[in-house]
């Protein structure tokens, strides 16, 4: 065992209430009975979104597996679909406060083992602030956003009462990639887009909280992306080549986006040591929080190791484990 | 001066044949002045499109700035926005002969100085197989390919006869972005597509020639990519792990993600020493072609240096300065 915390893994309730709005209910979901009894599958829409393991939802289950990929704690969060942005209002709100009610729950089950973050509606963003607000006095540590919300990126003026409750709160806000742009040029299964189209739009994602100037308002806002920011690393050199030679790219974004990029955290889930290693090298070793996508079958089976292979100093291997991902969480 | 060769720049022809088709020419490029002698602007549908300077067309110029670069060779190709792919054929065939045309002069001014890339209809793949033969009758070296036609991924089947014929003729096919996906999920001024938006636009083709069986149906094809290959860096490593863990990705792709990535060819206009020399590590030092965007405002004005900085043995410099670029264009 180390004191690694993972800050990347999902959680699905095991069962959800029936539907009890005014507006049809398709989108919202239900579990149903999968091959074996360790695995259920999330039926939205009459169609089967994932099918998913009892990791999602049962405490012990969960246990057993962190011993086996040594980790110490986890950050729960919502698995990204059910986080109802496309949802009306209230519709989305009984269904965000059931997951985040289960999250509430297993952390009280074994608050030394898990730190939740909760999902808020952020297709109404002062209903998004309140909803924040509510989590924080009840012990979570933040929330975990999707990347674009119906369409519309993060850094879009509409979030700002969602930024600045956010900032004012204290509260580690996950960005995770949901609903890539680009169906389109994708050719291959539908599977490939969480492969392909994922990690692309974690980096439009990024780039617009720089570019329209979230960042510079908010700076003591403590945000953290999935998948090692995805392709931003690899956008970075470029949008500050542009910020050198542009000067309303400059009056923009205040700072370069190096220095916006250095302040963000960013978890560990890249899947090859030469690419984690160049994340550490442009964004800094401070910024790295290791994390998994667990339970799902994308997930790192092997973080720890993952982390060894970089040859680091004990003292940096700490940082990567436990360090960042307390100061981005506020927790210790 | 050096031996290199540059791959990656462009030509605008200095006027543009007044419009004589049948529908309408809106979409049809002319000159204007522009605010000195030494610029002109490009106007396409009654907007200035872009101010470019005399080194598009202007032999004499763009001699001296390759001097100043220490380039001893450059690959000409189009600016992209000249490739027509969005104009009917009978439109489209008489502009990409005009930017041919100007292409195949300016090479003939000084053949041991430059290397000439043409435009290809792909709006129609079969005609595009067509001008791409006798474009390599005529002392081409290949083409340039825009990363999408109308939206639609380059490994998309439809454009089987087009790489059909590029691997038969050995043409060598260099692939810029062009109108990437996403544009809604940018906040700020327009000019920021070309630096968030390319390089993942351009991940997403390369991902398409991939997972749509491209590469593997064509295994002598001979591609380059420009700007790195983008944001593929970072995506690639992902993309292998889905092809570890899904058995229908494996068998769709044939060879791992990381062998296709490792025979394809990228300039190295990343303008940062730490990601190129990442691109070197994952894609293979063979692999890498110094390339520029000349003369575009974007344009690296340093690549030699850029090389330089990365601390190479003599060898390797001549690799990524020559012999890599050499091996992709089929010259000397």
């Amino acid at each position: 065992m180390t004191h690694a915390i993972d800050i990347h893994t999902h959680i699905v309730p095991a069962e959800f209430p029936a539907y009890a709005g005014k507006h049809g209910g398709q989108q919202w979901p239900s579990m149903a009975a999968a091959h074996d009894c360790h695995h259920k599958n999330v039926m939205i829409d009459g169609k089967n979104f994932r099918t998913v393991t009892d990791e999602c939802w049962d405490i012990e289950r969960r246990l057993e597996a962190m011993a086996a990929m040594k980790i110490a704690r986890q950050v729960l969060s919502p698995m990204p679909e059910l986080l109802s942005y496309w949802l009306p209002l209230d519709d989305a709100m009984p269904l965000i406060r059931h997951v985040n009610d289960t999250i509430a729950a297993m952390v009280a089950r074994a608050p030394d083992k898990f730190i939740g973050l909760g999902g808020v509606p952020m297709q109404d963003p002062e209903a998004a602030a309140r909803e924040l607000e509510r989590l924080m006095r009840d012990g979570f540590r933040g929330v975990e956003l999707g990347s674009n919300v119906n369409g519309v990126p993060l850094g879009d003026a509409r979030f700002e009462p969602f930024f600045a409750a956010a900032e004012e709160l204290g509260a580690a806000v996950f960005v995770h990639a949901l609903h890539p742009s680009g169906k389109e040029r994708i050719v291959g299964p539908p599977g490939l887009m969480a492969y392909i189209g994922f990690p692309l739009e974690t980096a439009y994602s990024i780039a617009s909280l720089i570019t329209g100037g979230t960042l510079t308002r908010h700076p003591r806002l403590r945000l953290a992306f999935s998948h090692g920011g995805g392709a931003f690393a690899s956008i970075l050199p470029r949008l500050a080549h542009g910020w050198s030679i542009k000067k309303d790219f400059a009056a923009l974004m205040g700072a370069s986006p190096y220095e916006h990029a250095r302040r963000l955290y960013y978890d560990t889930l890249v899947y090859d040591a030469p690419t984690l290693h160049q994340l550490i090298q442009l964004f800094g070793l401070r910024q790295l929080c290791l994390g998994t996508d667990f339970p799902f079958d994308i997930h790192e089976r092997h973080p720890v190791e993952a982390v060894a292979a970089l040859h680091l100093s004990d003292g940096d291997v700490k940082l990567l484990h436990h360090d960042n991902a307390a100061r981005f969480l506020g927790v210790d």
